[in-house]
């Protein structure tokens, strides 16, 4: 049975930073992105395709992580059949009141999740300039919006039910392990028209692997290349470019100057069909994670961000995998 | 109050031509669509990211034109929603049954609309083989799907509205005239999370003004241009290659061997939000149609393809616009 | 026989202009020319690509033009030969010492040729920083480097003459008029190892129809005409973008604040060869000016930049060509 | 003192394969070389830019490897002068007569060279149609031309030397040891105008790295990749796709079914100035090979093609680099 309410779409992701100056030459000299405000405390940055005053909020913090992400919902009812649901499930959650996120023009619903991610539900933002069409402005990477996140945590099957049966996601595409009793090992999941809004990756977790952001072509990903390359950013680029396999979308992943991990996106598919049957991988086919087949390095498959519970203030304990959690064909040595 | 159907997306067209090997090295060899299945009077045809049987039906015919027009829902049961608020309507419709059109999987419904637009609703197609990640199976514009219809009639503010408030589509971006009492002249309509679905222009109708596919990135465009003026088809390139106001996209558009008008489409946006304000755009704007300026040639305005009434089984016959049908920067000598 | 000297490629342009700032927004600003010194009276401006002063000069003047095209030889001596040539020839010439063109490194030859141009050479240019591989300072349509010089004069085949017999250019493409005696319309000549250093076309003259300069792709023209259309200077886009038929290169042609005309160009060949036969073209070919077909503005044929005579100091006295200075296929009404 | 014969560019090279057939189906169906001739002994192969008959001739062998190099000279007579010169210092050479090797449109004169590499110089090639608009025939990689040789040995200065004094090359970049006393551990030597026409490499040998071809654009490398991943050849893409800091070039190497291997190759500069000064890269810099900082894989520093001896027809003997042959920062594990 569907839900009863509508989540629209990925909406925005708040990432924890320790020097926020820093910071703004990253994603906003560097990168491109938009800055529609900031305070000494934070920097409400938004894509050249946004219409709505953030999809990225950078939040000065003591050490680096994930503040929350955070879904849209077609309208503020949807939150409160949200609250039944989490409340039945009995999930922590929490009212953000009008005017306590920048840029939010309603209230919002804070989440903990079964699985430990801080998750917020929100219907309305504020309005912003659309810069789709205001070429002159495009910098850098010319990042379009927020296309989705990458969670990494220990029981993706559960996850993967809370996603799909509870919030009404579809699934475009699945990872499984070898074997004769495969396992489900990673899902993505959409919501508005495209390959994925979330994606769930085995691991240990509660921990963040990456928020995804759109580009337009592959030259704006190679373009990015070039600059970060020649701007002192050399060490940011962790994985790529390349081309998926998984999403068949063309990506550079990087390292911001606190480690945060964002990837550049571009080059998915439209997911409108109704009867979308899952394409499905296997986790050591070499064509899974990069299409030309280069390996991955070990930091992709160590390294994930925290994520802040919203019921402690602290960052969420983590759990192990219980099944291996990466391919057999690791790149050893970066 | 929403409809209580779900239309997903634009489905298929059916256009009709009169020479179909003819038609077939246009569209096939030199455009790169995916032949399905073909027969003496058919040739069906998809592009490189559908996972179903046809996006482009070609009809061996007297005369060219376009057969129908199709748009796909969620459900069977959606099928009988639209034919109860049809019937309410006083619209004329039939069950088009299993195995009547090939490749549908299921029942349909062609309906004459009030415009007398050929429109059809079906929820089930044969699934066919992804081609997405066939590269070596790439051929000249490698069309990916269908994006989109674009139809002419003298009243568009009644079909606004027949869309907007009785099939639930949501409207991205409007033309309206000059004047104190400006009147809409075009509107971009969607369902699935793009820029439009179908777009309605003021014209002598009904007709159909192009049919959209489209294609990975601008470099697609410019290799077709390349390609087509290089194998006989100059004359087959009717506007562009050029970047819309209108959508952001990227344009070329194709007459084909009959006259039929294509469009090669790229890099619009998604518009998953619910609260999308329309963009709104004056007839007059340069560079509303061509966001680089360059005038639209007078064919544009003048030649579109006529519609098979379900009816009468003939062309549907002709109304003038009533309010004028163009801008005046009209380039006049092509 | 060849040559006693050797002339390496252009090497820059004086353009006239009657308002430094305005031009230096639209060069600097706009385009992303790098400054490399400037003053009240000039800009010095080079491409990503030059590891040299300058490839274009910017004078303040009381009206738009050229002060003089330069080609670069290959040592000083070859100056003298040059100036042993034209005098010979019953040109007037001068010595411009050092220091009185600022950036170049030595004494230079300026000649006004028997066509009543204002041709400088030179040997040694001051050296500075190459930006290739500087992505970060990338900026509009990331002009590389200067590419060629197209000039219009009644008498082609006499300039064809000097050029290629005089001073040791090779041909890799013409024009010629139909009919049973077709005459050089329009020739493409060549030092440096790409499709031309200098273009002769018939029209009035002497006059210089435009400077061209290389960007790195296609991509690079389409960012171009976006950000030109989103910044103020829809005016200034005058034809294309597209692709060319003579040297198969992508351009787009664009008008500077004072209506002097310059080319973005990119993606010709290398024309190494010693054995280059001469592609020929006929005048009234559709493809010739635009591969796709495209026909050209009628200002594009009438409009040019006056040239200052080197001798006298003023713009140099016009003639009309005797044969016709256009083809037929033109589009009338831009 | 320049020589007295003019060398123009990298012409051709031979390719020794074990199976026809399988060699066809990479470099034709695949990368999209032009079939000039073939027998079932050889394969002669020409680029979509090329307009003589061969820049890559595939000669059926019992074992892999390199046939010769050729560079291109300007006339007959040049190539009286380089016997006279190779002979006075004691290489082995012998002439090749007209219809020796297919495609030669005159006589060619083979080097064994000092290092031990089998050098053909030759003046005349039989003219093939030019496939440059013909876009309708490109495929796969859209080869468009030869552009380098990289060659490997033990003593780099010394080849330095030959080439650059000897034949008249310009050296537009070099790699040096780090250190006090730094050596000259690779160079970029050219004829023609552009980065290079052929690159001394510090290694074992004498044996041949890599041969170069030109392809349009980054776009084309990318498709290439694509296709080759979806096409059975994974396991022959070895390195890239990626930015060189050398040459700024964008890159993909490939090895063809026997292991040779060649380079698709776009986007160096234009290197007509007469006092071009040499780029000089250390060998650690993590830039130098990739500007992304990308390492590279172990094989391709162990790896290379061994060369046929024209004095014995047998592939020459090797020597070991007496300098370390390879960057501390090396992928271990590929």
């Amino acid at each position: 049975m569907d839900p009863n309410f509508n989540i629209t779409k990925a909406g925005h992701v708040e990432l924890l930073v320790t020097d926020l100056e820093r910071s703004r030459r990253f994603y906003v000299d560097t990168l491109g992105f938009v800055v529609t405000e900031e305070d000494s405390g934070q920097v409400f940055l938004r894509g050249l395709e946004d219409r709505h005053h953030h999809c990225l909020l950078l939040t000065k913090s003591g050490s680096p992580g994930v503040g929350h992400l955070a879904f849209r919902v077609s309208k503020d009812e949807d939150l409160d059949q949200i609250e039944r649901m989490v409340s039945r499930a009995g999930m922590f959650s929490k009212w953000v009141g009008i005017g306590e996120e920048r840029g939010l023009a309603g209230r919002a619903l804070l989440v903990e999740d079964a699985f430990g991610f801080p998750v917020e539900f929100y219907a309305q933002m504020a309005p912003e300039e659309w810069r789709i069409q205001r070429y002159d402005s495009y910098r850098g990477a010319k990042v379009m919006r927020l296309d989705h996140f990458n969670i990494m945590l220990p029981d993706v099957p559960s996850a993967y039910s809370w996603y799909v049966d509870s919030l009404g996601f579809g699934c475009t595409e699945t990872t499984e392990t070898e074997g004769k009793s495969p396992v489900l090992w990673a899902a993505w999941l959409r919501r508005k028209h495209t390959c994925h809004d979330i994606a769930l990756t085995t691991g240990k977790g509660p921990r963040v692997h990456h928020a995804g952001f759109t580009v337009s072509d592959r030259a704006s990903i190679m373009d990015a290349a070039d600059i970060l390359a020649s701007s002192g950013y050399l060490e940011s680029m962790e994985r790529g470019p390349g081309r998926h396999g998984v999403s068949n979308a063309f990506f550079l992943y990087l390292r911001d100057p606190d480690g945060n991990r964002i990837e550049l996106y571009t080059g998915d598919y439209i997911s409108a069909d109704p009867d979308w049957v899952p394409i499905r991988w296997k986790l050591n086919d070499p064509q899974r994670q990069t299409f030309w087949g280069a390996p991955t390095p070990a930091s992709w498959f160590n390294d994930a961000m925290l994520v802040k519970s919203p019921r402690s203030g602290r960052f969420a304990e983590l759990r192990a995998a219980t099944i291996k959690d990466r391919p057999d064909y690791l790149l050893s040595d970066r």
